[in-house]
């Protein structure tokens, strides 16, 4: 408190990242990081924009990321003015609120979803109502029919890693013909459908992807958004009115170079997927009821153990996991598939701790 | 114009950043970038961070860039808890309009000034007044004199160089007690006094750094500020409202680096504070009017010759200076300090000109 701050800082609750642990070795299941390096095109296109001696590091970066734009249009079969770039979707996100979801009326998303939504909601002055996923942690699409403000979901939901099918996305669509509709597909390369193809038909949807996840980009901080010309347009407004150049050289030649190699991107997809259904495999083996997953994490729940229990017990063998006091969620733990062997160590902790 | 649109965006005139031309070879003078690379170690840093694989880059960088900070915080004799990173400058900029800055009463900040200024107090509904520098484009900190809901000064002022001597920052302290007064010192290491070493005493005393200019880092983007813990605690709770992770893993290694080659940094500052003292003398014996700077850049009017035809016969030439089509300086033009031999064909062209 002090007599310095504007008024929405009193009122503000901030997000609350996952630990990042200061230790040599963690098997860090926490973050929904990628266990996987990105490809080795990123790191040769970060030494070449550095150069022998880092000279471009001394001039501005594009303020549009212009080039980063036109390969990833291309990649999703997009038009350039479909596309906006920034410094992660955290911050796509934060001027979605801003630019496209601050109206007349509350806008909704699910009860249990991304723990920054009503965090951008108070900052930026959003109304909004949660509603309830049902008891299987599933969102019915009839919870989103106007009258609302606009509708934000993500799909795969996030931290029960459900999947809404596409036909259901248009269904919201269709019931909301004049809010944004924003999808938030941080997810979805690890098992879901994407809404991308319907931006054509529906100048009311907003995609937001980012590179943190499928990519293995988290350290470089680049997310997009794809929609209408005119959405977009509404979040380049607001970015322009907030930072010039979001987008560092470095950010937007990793991000680009991420796109040329889509074998990379496919296999570690893959690899992640296999050891998702795996590990849910293994959990339901030790007696966790697990949510089916279409993300790289899977929300599992043990009926005799306590959540907050087990995830102190795993942080003392430098095993992170992600647990929420939050209602209805308490006693899940939100696991990111690591690599093989990581998953083994959970597995083995748990199987110690439980069995 | 979109039915989408939160109301915001479209009250918004955007900020235009100067043009990063796409040319081989350009003399670009119009965004007051450093002409000379960073240090070798910001090179090394990032190498280092990453490594053979980029296997670092897959995971999230640390929300607080405490190893940057801490680097920052001895480098100036703060404690951490009076550092605050951002994504630039321009990021914390905007983070103070909506944490400070939105008061009961309007800011204050100069008529000619960043023009970013006027953006963000739109973007986030910040009621200001502006304040005519005198005849000589300086500042009369007497107009700052309470009452207001704060002050926003760089210093030095930016487009005209002008420096404010530390004691009349005191004065304008001593006058704004009960109000933030925001200095950005964007500028200050070409020549003028910074005021961190007031902000022990006053409270209300925020300093906003970049590494843009004399660090010759544009192209990562990091900024800072610097202030008493409560101030910055305001801009840390919007900031985690808004992006956990603004700093990139190699922004945060690079920024970090450049601190630590103090040799570099003075040495590079020198060099352009010289080429501009000379390209001044230049200036003048053509007929140039150049307002006396502090800065990496001079802002200069030619009796006889229109600004914006200047600047467009430049362009011709692939040099590239800035041009502001704004009110009381539509006949100068900034020019940011290149090499030596880049203010030598700045001039050999304004010879030809108008010799």
């Amino acid at each position: 408190m002090s007599r310095f701050w504007s008024d929405i800082v009193h009122r503000l609750t901030p997000y609350v990242p996952g630990e990042q642990p200061v230790l040599a070795h963690p098997v860090k299941l926490n973050t929904n990081e990628n266990p996987y390096p990105p490809s080795p095109r990123v790191v040769e296109a970060i030494r070449r924009e550095l150069g022998d001696d880092g000279a471009s590091l001394r001039k501005y970066p594009d303020p549009t990321a212009l080039a980063l734009c036109e390969a990833v249009a291309k990649h999703h079969g997009l038009r350039i003015e479909q596309v906006f770039a920034g410094n992660g979707s955290d911050e796509v996100l934060a001027h979605a609120f801003q630019a496209l979801l601050k109206r007349d009326r509350p806008i909704r998303f699910p009860d249990i979803t991304y723990s920054f939504y009503p965090v951008y909601a108070q900052l930026y002055g959003v109304e909004y109502e949660t509603m309830p996923l049902n008891a299987d942690f599933a969102i019915d699409v009839d919870d989103y029919r106007a009258p609302n403000g606009g509708v934000l979901l993500p799909n795969p939901n996030a931290p029960t890693g459900r999947a809404l099918p596409l036909a259901e996305i248009e269904v919201l669509l269709k019931a909301n013909p004049d809010v944004p509709v924003i999808i938030d597909e941080a997810y979805v390369d690890f098992g879901a459908q994407s809404a991308i193809s319907l931006i054509d038909t529906y100048p009311n949807l907003l995609v937001v992807h980012t590179t943190s996840k499928a990519r293995s980009l988290a350290g470089m901080r680049v997310g997009f958004a794809f929609g209408d010309p005119a959405l977009i347009e509404a979040l380049t407004r607001v970015k322009d009115s907030f930072n010039s150049y979001p987008l560092d050289r470095l950010a937007q030649a990793a991000a680009l170079a991420s796109y040329e190699d889509q074998a990379w991107f496919e296999e570690s997809c893959a690899k992640v997927a296999a050891s998702r259904d795996r590990l849910t495999a293994q959990l339901q083996a030790l007696g966790f009821d697990v949510v089916p997953s279409a993300a790289n994490f899977v929300f599992a729940k043990h009926p005799a153990h306590d959540a907050a229990t087990l995830a102190a017990a795993l942080k003392a063998k430098e095993i992170f996991v992600r647990h929420f006091r939050l209602p209805r969620i308490d006693q899940h733990l939100r696991i990111s598939i690591g690599t093989p062997a990581e998953c083994d160590t959970l597995v083995a902790a748990l199987t110690e701790l439980i069995g």
